[in-house]
């Protein structure tokens, strides 16, 4: 992975531009308080990008699939100068306040630093930055460093009438971070990046006492000097907070062996406008509902969650990962079910369906000659002599974890069960593989983004009986939704996550823009095509038996399908308890709240003044 | 165990009968609509009791630390027909309202039907009934059968300002089922009984879906006629509910391989006065703060749980028991802590400290003569090459489960950790004389309360790092309020519930009651020692950072140590959600609630009349 910049060039667009730039005379820009912020346009910092260049066979598999190559007109970001920001509504007092309150370097008005929070990293909201279309962004960017800072700050958005919107690493995919409703009122980004220690860790009882904004390799390279890790490897790891994961109930491609992100939570203290909430640090407690879960997935619409205790666990002196390859989806799926059944599970299991076995294989890296020639010649052996028909065959990547004699014992059991559903191992190259590869999908999204394709994933869950169906019926309707006009296409689908009751299921897709020969497409129509197929996903689901999101929050962009699945009472778990915890509804309002509907999905693709009413 | 039954004759004793009766005319017990109701006066039902006579060594051992034997006077209950309640309040409005939605054989305003209802079986609980002293008794017991009749009696509750308490099997030990401040309003109790059909065994996903009335043994027989487990065995297991377990936050002894109830639980459906909660049967999902978590440990704050999906689990082909001695306490705890670390946890590990130990022999069946001359020899094997000191020495008994390979490498792994900290094996013997009595608790304390003796225990739980000094702490300062005027005394504590990051610390205790040679004592001062000894434990346990309790829920037993190590602002996680779930307050009301004082927990021993203002 090397650095790769496109050139801001405009190309002849339909861009359109909403909004007036009325900003404050910018004081100071958060760029050094803040070092290591996501790009404006993309996922990484400037200096990562996707590089296909070592990885020869990418390219022939897309510009097969997607029929582009090299030469396919590029569809780069506008230059980020003519970026234009909705009026800055802050007023005198509040700004009086606020410099009263925090010193200058960590307080901006600046307008890089609104559109830097302006949105999370959907595809939707990079395809519309991407091409200037800036609904929505905060009116000021605070930067609080202690928890006293952050009662401070509720304390002055309760009295000045303002709104505050936590904003952790900024990698939300589901639309955490923008408002979808117009706020009459100053809008405050509180960014929690600072807010960064580690206060404690205790290897006798397993556990790390933290400050909620610090980033996945902060924590992690703090807790392996001490022997031990959270286990928590989500794909937005190297960007993401320990406050944001729980705050929208993330998982981390470890989860099979460590538990997603709320069942390592100990104890936590979240800042509300009416106190602050905090809890035990006990192993088990019998002491009515625990608070920990008005907290966990509250996507800062109660508070700002300031201090976390999380478990962790000794770091495995041997991590293994392997390939294997099963017949058929089917096989695979029999397999996954028997090792959760049996109670013999990988610390990872990631089942590949064909087309993302295939897309898996596109990927390796160049291979010396020698590797090459083994290869072929298992590949042949398999389908003559095993009856493996490649078209359907699916890569099964697992890890193993522990002591020596863990991870023999481990490996045992599972391949004994592999063996049953007609897997064969394929040695350490395609886990490897895996393992060096786990957190480029977002870089690469950006790589096509670039190149006049635009891609996303929609991921879900649902029980062992219920997997099939919902492989077949996902297949089919994001199949056809994607494909609606006839443009090129592709769509995949993986298993990472696997429990008793089944198993999550993800779904990767990418279609081809419309793009003329001289280059000219309407980025409006390109997102109306790109939010449908997102919603025949989440419709299918919802039909399905499944769920809106296996691990990727709700957002705005998935709360249409909440209520279908969770209900208090007429609404929804958050309206239940805003009242007594956020009365004034300051935090990050309209969110995890009822009555959004699809058809208000849809009217966020036209600008504000062509909306029509709810 | 056999039957035993007390001759209701009283003896010369200062009880106090507070209240008068007054209830409305007798239409028909529940007796028959709900058999198999736990006996008024104790533990089990009319047929079932402790029997000592198959336990050689229990009454040397009891007689040698308590200075009875079977001679010391008995203290029976008082004959239940001496029994005076508080009036019934019920009015006719709401007495008509309730006989048109329920037929006759399902509501019962009989006097035994408020008895068994009025409390659960806490030690607190069963001395006072025993010696006829009932402060609180619910107006009505209704029966519903669907949760249809459950939302119709909340609404009848709220139109005529009456209150609910549910009550499932009517287990509870810490004060959840008693309301603690007078209540002008009428008292329903809810009796859930009769929600008790299994709706859906689903062994290819596995779960099950069942109403919350159903009783352990009866949901477990379903589903091992499944081949399935839930894996749920608490010491009320015979005689407690589903949504007993779910509503308190309880643990079965096979935790360690099943998890808590909580992590059992997949979905729910809980009518509250304001509408239903129901959640989703999906393995895992990022839909925001999860409704699961309102209802879990609620206690009946916030409505009635009807119905549960829980995940279940393959019936183990092998579950075996053992037993194994280690030199001391200390050494134990960390053979326990090195299995959590090293992820090679069995099914069940129970470490019981010296003076459990000695318990656990004394209750020991009688044995033939070849095996007790085996044993010996093995105790002098123990001593002379092994250098135990059988006054130090401490029992674990561990069971391990699965397939034959499975239960093979797990007893290995154990065993090769615990001879690392100098544990011994001892065969199944030990193992399984435990799993034969792990019913058995309650039915002593009824025995030893009926020989003048009161026992009790208290649960907690604590970080590895806290547990030694917790058990040293407990020792100390439940021991000295247990010997505060020098009457003898017998206390102990075992671990049961092993976690990642601690466990749970279960204390047992029991002093004899202070009775002249007559038989003449007075029931309300030796309550009020007894209050003094478990209000010990708390406030060891709160000092000691452990919780209030690890698996008996709050009630009002706990309730003055909630606020101490969870809160929301300035109150509980209930305060905040009954504004908008039970708005008027009708569920189970000031349970959960901040604001009660230790000094209320003393005030309560004393008559309503003569209780010191808040």
């Amino acid at each position: 992975m090397i650095r790769h910049r496109n050139t801001p060039s405009l190309r002849r667009q339909t861009v359109q531009h909403f909004g007036t730039t009325s900003v404050m005379p910018s004081i100071k820009s958060l760029s050094s308080t803040l070092p290591g912020t996501l790009r404006w346009d993309g996922w990484g910092d400037e200096d990562n990008a996707f590089d296909p260049g070592d990885r020869p066979n990418i390219w022939p598999y897309v510009a097969q699939h997607l029929q582009i190559g090299p030469e396919w007109p590029r569809t780069p970001p506008v230059d980020p100068g003519i970026l234009e920001l909705p009026p800055c509504r802050l007023d005198e007092d509040l700004w009086a306040a606020l410099s009263q309150t925090f010193p200058d370097d960590r307080l901006s008005v600046d307008k890089f630093d609104r559109i830097i929070h302006a949105y999370g990293k959907s595809t939707r909201d990079l395809w519309r930055i991407r091409h200037g279309r800036i609904d929505f962004a905060p009116d000021i960017v605070v930067v609080p460093e202690t928890e006293a800072e952050v009662i401070a700050l509720l304390d002055l958005a309760s009295r000045f009438g303002a709104v505050v919107i936590p904003f952790g690493g900024g990698t939300n995919v589901a639309g955490c971070l923008e408002l979808y409703r117009p706020e009459t009122r100053p809008v405050i980004s509180a960014n929690l990046r600072r807010m960064n220690r580690v206060l404690e860790i205790d290897t006798v009882s397993g556990f790390v006492r933290a400050e909620a904004g610090i980033l996945g390799p902060d924590l992690e390279r703090q807790l392996n000097a001490a022997g031990v890790t959270l286990g928590h490897f989500p794909d937005s790891f190297p960007y993401s907070t320990l406050g944001g994961w729980v705050a929208t109930r993330s998982s981390g491609v470890m989860s099979d062996a460590y538990g997603n992100i709320e069942d390592m939570v100990v104890s936590l203290r979240m800042v509300t406008p009416t106190g602050v909430i905090s809890t035990h640090c006990v192993p088990q407690a019998s002491n009515g509902p625990d608070p920990n879960w008005l907290c966990i997935g509250s996507e800062g619409t109660l508070g700002i969650i300031t201090e976390l205790t999380m478990r962790v666990r000794p770091e495995p002196a041997v991590r293994e990962f392997r390939g294997y390859l099963f017949p058929s989806f089917r096989s695979g799926l029999a397999a996954l079910r028997e090792c959760a059944d049996r109670g013999c599970m990988p610390a990872l299991s990631r089942l590949n369906d064909p087309f993302k076995t295939q897309l898996s294989a596109a990927f390796r890296s160049r291979e010396g000659r020698f590797k090459r020639k083994l290869g072929q010649a298992y590949k042949f052996f398999l389908r003559r002599f095993r009856g493996f028909d490649f078209d359907r065959a699916c890569l099964m990547v697992a890890a193993f974890q522990g002591d020596k004699a863990q991870v023999h014992q481990q490996r045992a059991a599972v391949q004994a069960v592999y063996r049953r559903h007609g897997g064969m191992g394929l040695g350490r190259g395609p886990g490897e593989a895996f393992a060096a590869a786990k957190y480029d999908f977002p870089f690469i999204r950006d790589f096509l983004m670039d190149h006049g394709v635009i891609c996303d994933v929609a991921d879900t869950s649902a029980t062992w009986g219920r997997l099939k169906d919902l492989y077949d019926d996902g297949m089919a309707q994001i199949g056809a939704a994607l494909g609606r006009d006839g443009r090129p296409t592709w769509l995949g689908c993986h298993v990472s996550h696997t429990y008793s009751l089944g198993a999550s299921m993800y779904f990767s897709f990418a279609f081809r823009c419309d793009i003329s020969p001289d280059g000219a497409y309407d980025p409006a129509a390109e997102l109306a095509y790109y939010a449908n197929v997102k919603k025949s996903s989440l419709v299918c689901f919802s039909k399905a038996g499944a769920t809106l999101s296996h691990h990727h929050a709700v957002g705005y962009e998935h709360l249409p399908w909440l209520t279908g699945e969770s209900r208090v009472g007429d609404g929804s778990m958050i309206e239940a308890v805003k009242t007594a915890l956020d009365p004034e509804r300051i935090m990050n309002p309209d969110k995890l709240v009822s009555g959004f509907r699809e058809r208000d999905l849809d009217n966020l693709l036209t600008p504000p003044g062509h909306r029509t009413a709810g």
